[in-house]
């Protein structure tokens, strides 16, 4: 069994309880939401750069950061990692029958 | 059971696989690493933007585009997600007896 | 005599007042605020992906694509170019006055 | 006489030969075309976050910081600020054709 984006979110949900003197993410949490999201910025920023230069290592740890400070804006704004998972498998569905569809015209 | 950032990862890799003409994602990855680093770039910033802006749907269907554009990146530079999971893992591991160290000390 | 931001920003100025049908620039600012900075963050996203990549071509493009949304974005949000720019030289001039000081010091 | 964009290179410009330990751009300067670059890319994220925010004073000490991070940048790649001035004055004289051309058709 390994580590999921499901077991990432407990630790964010358990972090964010803990003293913003203890926690990073607590820390974070606690300077808002546009804090928060620059923080994500600045991550999506960096996993750019890492795969633009080719970066291996560099890219694999800063594709963990983002989606470390994803996780922190969604607890930051209320927003349940479910209901993102729920969007996208509704838009797999609906894009697995477009494809359908378009196979079936060729 | 519900949907996880592994199936949507075995979505894009089903859709990789596609013609450019009939799928979104083969056609992203058929035109190189920095036009996908582009998107999540771009992807990102919406995100940003609809936290700040406190625009809960559009939250959720930003931070979806966040990660399944991650994974495309992922896939356009060769790194499995599990690479990166682990690593978030290992972090967590990390984390936490630096916690119980400092618990310990308080 | 070259061709200064200053001209630019006039530029903007004028296509603002345009008609969204015939200029990019009335298009763009009509659909508001957090178009025109998303906008922003896309053209940086791209300077930074060209620098990284040793486009040249690609960085001198991107980077007046930068400076012209960034006046756009002002423009948006009513802020006078000559108010970042007098910032900038209160900045400048305190920095001056910081160098000095430390170069009296050593 | 108020400051300039071309003002403010001269500056990063005289920065850039001073040492890293008494100048930020230096010391910037210093750390290659990917730091710069990334400066760029969280400076710009700040600007969009301020704007959307409607922060006023923050977004005119973010925009100065987005012109000065692209002018490093310029720096770090040896792409002299005149020929990012140039492309935009092509751009803005081949745009008052096009406008010109379109206004003769209506």
């Amino acid at each position: 069994m390994s580590f999921t984006l499901e077991d990432l979110n407990q630790r964010v949900a358990a972090r964010a309880a803990a003293s913003p003197d203890e926690s990073y993410t607590a820390r974070l949490l606690s300077r808002g939401v546009q804090k928060c999201a620059q923080k994500l910025g600045e991550e999506a920023t960096e996993a750019v750069i890492a795969a633009v230069a080719a970066d291996r290592p560099g890219l694999i740890g800063e594709a963990g950061d983002v989606l470390y400070h994803l996780l922190v804006l969604l607890k930051a704004t209320d927003v349940p990692l479910e209901e993102v998972m729920a969007e996208l498998e509704s838009r797999t569905a609906q894009s697995g029958l477009t494809e359908k569809a378009s196979r079936g015209k060729s």
